[in-house]
């Protein structure tokens, strides 16, 4: 990547879960960087972080912190990015959010590069980046997509702490140890820190990641049901979802049946998966071999097996998809933008 | 109960993992009991089990263990129920079997009292349990099914590791503890004892319980597929399973979309699974209340929450339902069996 142009790169929210991810994924991917702005809350402000061979102090994000920054990546809450995000965009930061603020706003593109890297172009500023739960099946099923269309997903998910940042890693540990040695658990955080009702998620599962609609889904489900439509560009497929927490750190795995337009042959789809870009199958019955969320943590790839027809819809697949939240579902995705973007304006 | 008749009663496999939780039942039911006799294998023949007042010393099984017994209860694994369960019914006595030995056999009765116990008229000795998954599953859906009929059920289970018996929940919480301590996790039971690949179950999600056939599904989806339409006798529901492995002790849970064959108002279906029998409806998503496999671990129910009507479908409800395996799905459903024959006997 010499001789190519540098960029002045913000993360916001450098502290996180997710900003740690994608700090360490500019520096293992050796992305053209000139000036590193690490950004946060005044709370954390001050936080000194290692990128590369220089240490970087971490400053309180504020309207002025973007001045000359040609990419953002936004990852501090949907607050930070709805107040800042259309400043830096306005002052010509292009900037890629990971938060829920702009994925279903008709002017932002919401983008998973395997899937719709084009819609990038329509950006105005702002480019968002998916839901974790959504990114690993839109990039599993894109290839299936292609090549079949596809009329129906029916998700159900097995989703890690870590999608609700590194106090509920903390606290599904702390209750496992609580548990273990027999003492009683005080759930803090989970389901949704900012509602009254606590559950335990240790040797448990949750069916509830954020809060309800009246339609009795969650935001969560329903991001994977809009965003799903949104990134195919196709509102006719049919999603529902149902997303569950347990006690896994690192890494979503989903049970996923799918409805396709048309007749498929296994050998073709079972190429076609393993033919995609970031997607590896993992699908050897025989051989105990499929994808595991202990496995796939720390991997960028998604993981896809447990391919099989459906035995009543000759139409229908059912496949088990996993990927680490955290990379192919925040900041690996997120960073995969950014190289677009920078690969575009060398 | 004073005054009716009492049986002598055989559990084997008094001293795995079900067969506890059947002698506990039997004593808090307060069965009508002339004679229990616990039995087992060789290797923990000998042990004594409190029974009311009194030790009672366990025996190995034999073919000459069921003289002058009535009912015998069996969870002791296929091959033994295979070997003594037809000698024993030869001798005259009824059966209960908790494997899966005879559950596909058409001559034996596959029963769950709240949807079919008037199949155990059409015993010949052996009656047989359901797998635990499929147990709670049917028992949810039966007041669906009467009044609506069921076209097609995908469902995607989050089972306990307790289902795969004690050993597995010792090896579950000693894994839990070798993480939490920043140790090498070493698999030696899950996902199938008798297979040679094992994984980490410990904060982990395993796609396989059971061995897979030639399909791509496992024995543990099939089982979901084929006994589900034998116990609703109806072989033209389309039954689609994923049974997943979590990290969790006690209580399967499962993620279920089901399309009925007519309209239905949601009022009259939340009045219909609440008025079922063995049935608690936990559903209200304003104060965050669902089935907890936590809340439902000891408890004879099976919970029923998160009902709502599809969003693409209108024919079509996505519901959670949960019970604990080892009560409901095994020990409770095998001696709510028995209670039926005595109350016939009587």
């Amino acid at each position: 990547m010499s001789n190519q142009k540098k960029f002045n790169v913000a993360v916001v929210g450098a502290t996180g879960a997710v900003g740690e991810q994608i700090i360490r994924l500019l520096e293992t991917r050796d992305f053209p960087i000139n000036e590193l702005k690490l950004l946060s809350s005044p709370r954390s402000a001050g936080t000194k972080i290692k990128f590369k061979d220089k240490e970087v102090t971490v400053e309180a994000a504020t309207a002025q912190s973007f001045e000359g920054v040609d990419i953002a990546l936004f990852s501090a809450g949907g607050d930070v990015s709805k107040e800042l995000a259309p400043l830096a965009a306005a002052g010509g930061t292009v900037c890629i959010d990971n938060t829920s603020a702009f994925r279903m706003d008709p002017n932002t593109p919401l983008v998973v590069p395997e899937v719709n890297i084009d819609a990038i172009q329509e950006h105005k500023g702002i480019i968002a980046n998916p839901n974790c739960s959504t990114i690993q099946m839109v990039a599993a099923l894109k290839p299936l997509y292609d090549r079949y269309g596809i009329s129906k997903i029916i998700v159900s998910t097995y989703q890690a702490v870590s999608g609700s940042g590194s106090k509920a890693i903390d606290e599904m540990l702390r209750q496992s140890r609580e548990v273990l040695a027999g003492n009683p658990v005080n759930p803090d955080i989970l389901p949704v820190g900012s509602l009254p009702v606590k559950h335990q998620i240790a040797f448990n599962a949750i069916p509830q990641i954020d809060k309800f609609l009246d339609n009795g889904f969650t935001n969560e489900e329903m991001k994977m049901i809009n965003e799903t439509k949104k990134i195919m560009q196709d509102e006719s497929i049919q999603v529902t979802a149902t997303c569950v927490r347990i006690p896994v750190v690192y890494g979503h795995s989903e049970s996923v049946y799918v409805e396709l337009k048309e007749d498929f042959e296994m050998e073709e789809v079972l190429r076609l998966i393993a033919d995609a870009p970031g997607i590896v199958l993992q699908d050897n019955p025989q051989e105990q071999q499929y994808p595991l969320a202990t496995d796939a943590a720390g991997k960028l790839e998604t993981f896809v097996g447990r391919v099989r027809r459906d035995l009543n819809n000759t139409r229908a697949l059912n496949m088990w998809i996993v990927s680490d939240n955290l990379l192919k579902g925040a900041a690996w995705n997120a960073v995969q933008i950014a190289e677009h973007i920078a690969q575009e304006q060398k």
